[in-house]
């Protein structure tokens, strides 16, 4: 019964990771396709999603590193990487921009990995593109945090004692972290405006309700992302911004630049301008921080202001954020397979070339 | 200069109490009523509202236990007590149902005390209802936990991988606080569904957009309040719930008897019926639940469902939660002096009668 292929699903090792390569709903769908599911028992307790809803949607639970093809979320350690058999796949974010080194060690392995960040961004690999799926739900967050910290309401309230405003909320950096965080403040009753340097995405910007800041710098780059500023760019850009800051109530961050250090966009003295109570929720801190008094990973009050720094947002709502992620990997397999449910990989495919970090000898 | 009545706002001492009884801005509008305002330093930091934009809006630092009338949030505990002048007057929270010695105790100190909670719900005193007030901010937190602690999103999202159906939210109890539950779930983006014993408030249940769960149980009261249930209705209703909270992602409970223990609506069984990953947010923690698994003050995860209990949430928005209650404490303070500031209590009037709750002998 078994000849097809088998798709093995670790439970997540690093720590607060609370997602799952695949969801039920998704594994049904994949044995439709053909394919075998293992389970590593508790692999999706961290995201509530208990062992027998994976057997009741047809997966076996077992070792899942003995499949053919494994299946994770967060990059593999060290042991992980040692427990792949030789001439496997590997799909997951594998950092590659960011650690080199994990793909040296995948194909001393004798593996074929395939990162999740590679994935070119281009129509047809839309459903496959887990940046933004998980960038939707950390820009979810990221409002909800932001109305979490403020000592404010986000809608306007209306009293028999009078009348609170609406929140202003600034979204510096408008990818598809930035549009959803800006719609989700926009939806919880807040007055919304975006910042990007990319004048292109003003339009999206005001399609989620949003008004648009511009400061007359510009820098479109390549891939969608933005290009490194000028020194002098840069410095006119944080003066006019630690003005335009002062009359927000919160501000969400989440511009980067891949492969570098995130650019500052909230000086230490933007954050003194602004109102006592008043927020700042830093999605760059990964990379450094937007913000110069982020201190990634942790949430720091100064001058009366909240500056958070959420790391991997996404696992704060592992369910959804597990299911979105597990559609886009199981776009991928259904490119990696024929349709008996055997693997199949074209590397002249525009995508599974794109998308393949590191092949079998 | 200081002929005029002198308004104490002491720093609150009660563990978690972020609020304070007033504001900058309400102490402007105090001044303007030829009011002298003293705050305690520090009085405002838990709100982060610092002590400069105090005096900036004209008070002064210093005691606030020798002023003619003394404005809190939380009752006062012993030493707070003892700190009261004889012959001054406290105005706050005082708990007269369920701390009927707190007003012996301030009798034999001499104080004239006035209860928020036992203003009454007339016209007249609609903006000095700080019960009323505080509940909107508790109602908008609590729906705010229940999208923080799902591990699902609350709005539909529609990506390139498919779409996740937005979430559904079931508010038991819709007064004040379970209408702004409702009001803010559903802004969100959440599919929302009130349901009381009280079948006048379904008109107010449907004009926040949600629909009106009825189970055909009925249980009017006085004062705005439900009657208690009789034993039999109560299995009823229990074993109907039960039945209907399968079906939802959140469940929102705000059903509370004055003076009684919380009704329980949401029994053990029905929370093993939810779906993994689901939510209970049960603001009746205070007078013991209104889910069998509450544990008040803490989160619980019981069969994959989180069931959280939040003590005190107007506490965690402390700006706006004190801007509403500080209007509602000026609304009263007007009643209760003259044109020229000096106090001038009409003890005939039913507000004032109602509210006081001790009187100097």
């Amino acid at each position: 019964m078994t000849a097809n292929t088998v798709v093995g699903v670790p439970k997540e090792s690093a720590a607060g990771e609370r997602r799952v390569a695949l969801v039920p709903k998704v594994v049904e769908r994949l044995r439709a396709r053909n394919l075998s599911v293992v389970v590593e028992p508790g692999a999706g307790l961290a995201a509530l999603i208990p062992d027998d809803a994976y057997v009741h949607s047809g997966a076996t639970l077992g070792d899942p590193w003995a499949a053919d093809v494994v299946v994770k979320v967060a990059p593999p350690n060290e042991t992980e990487v040692g427990a792949l058999r030789a001439g496997s796949v590997l799909i997951g974010f594998l950092a590659p921009l960011t650690d080199p080194g994990k793909a040296k060690a995948l194909r001393e392995r004798g593996v074929t990995a395939f990162a999740m960040e590679s994935i070119p961004r281009i129509s047809r690999a839309q459903s496959m593109d887990a940046l933004s799926s998980q960038a939707n739900v950390a820009g979810y967050r990221a409002a909800m945090l932001a109305a979490e910290h403020l000592t404010r309401f986000f809608p306007m309230l209306t009293t028999a004692a009078g009348t609170v405003p609406p929140a202003k909320v600034l979204v510096l950096g408008v990818g598809v972290a930035g549009l959803q965080a800006l719609a989700t403040a926009r939806r919880l009753g807040a007055h919304t405006t975006g910042y990007d340097v990319r004048p292109e995405v003003a339009d999206q910007v005001r399609s989620v309700g949003a008004q648009w800041l511009d400061l007359g710098i510009e820098a479109a780059g390549s891939g969608g992302y933005a290009r490194a500023l000028t020194d002098a760019e840069r410095e006119e850009q944080q003066r006019q911004l630690g003005k335009a800051i002062t009359g927000f109530d919160a501000v969400i961050t989440t511009a980067q630049v891949p492969g570098r250090t995130a650019p500052t966009l909230v000086t230490a003295e933007a954050v003194e301008g602004m109102r006592a109570g008043s927020v700042v929720v830093d999605l760059a801190g990964e990379s450094g921080g937007n913000c110069e008094l982020t201190e990634p990973g942790e949430i720091v009050v100064a001058h009366s202001v909240t500056v958070a720094s959420p790391l991997n947002l996404p696992a704060t709502m592992p369910e959804h954020a597990s299911e979105l992620y597990a559609r886009n990997v199981q776009a991928l397999l259904e490119l990696l397979v024929d349709a008996d449910g055997a693997l199949s990989v074209d590397f002249t495919d525009e995508v599974v070339a794109g998308a393949c970090v590191t092949k079998e000898a």
